[in-house]
């Protein structure tokens, strides 16, 4: 590729003491799968950034992404990691 | 803690070719922040299972919630992982 | 149809005061399409569901599903309304 | 207010024959809630717009903001409506 890329993974988790709906639809659902053993599921979002090498500490930028567009802080967290090259 | 557990993760994503209209509101909301160098942008699921020790393999169980009831096979495409307990 | 339903449909949003780091992403996207007087965009879920006739009264019957499967009701609000056949 | 604005509704649905494992999930949830009666379950988005008045035709900016930046066309459809202030 011409443009070499750092790829940064952000997810985004309520916080734990908060509430998902969507994560209690799927945990009730599992009977009907005849699935055991599933103590709890929670449901967030999976971010995928590519930052252009020279731009700057990537793990810095997807932090501030996800500090403005991607994660409300009042009721959700999130993490960070560069994601290795695989070879 | 009584009972043991597996902590899973699922990933679920868009396929490649399917436009990611989340995805591109948050790139094009980028030049607001004064942000450059971010490429490309995709959102997806983020998903935390946890299976109890002795319910089968995690992976396996994780793989079924995820084709039944998290992803979309003709558009999207997940991955499972293991998550390793911090020590 | 054999099994008449009625359609209700529930609409799911953040409370105006919890910040929608989603809208805000579309909101700062605008100027890239040279949109103008777009002036708030807030992002919620909108659920469609099918109820048999005889299964109680349709309206009840959504805001149950929504108490319990749809809302958190510490960060959202929601509105249940019967969707008018067409004719 | 001194900026009088249109409020604008946007539903984005997945196409009828598009999988929706999210719907999927709280449907097969209900029996877990005793709730009999339910046929189905979609799940979209809802998104709210603010439009001043004067920034054109509100309809239309809803359906361009639609087409860029909340739905992917061939996977979705939506539905633009004007509000009705309530009196």
């Amino acid at each position: 590729m011409d443009h070499p890329v750092t790829r940064v993974v952000v997810d985004v988790m309520l916080k734990p003491e908060i509430l998902d709906p969507q994560g209690q639809a799927v945990e009730r659902a599992l009977p009907s799968l005849d699935l055991e053993g599933v103590t709890g599921v929670r449901i967030g979002k999976h971010i995928e950034l590519e930052v252009a090498d020279g731009a700057g500490d990537p793990e810095a930028v997807a932090a501030t992404v996800a500090d403005k567009l991607l994660a409300n802080p009042v009721i959700e967290t999130y993490t960070v990691r560069v994601e290795q090259p695989s070879t």
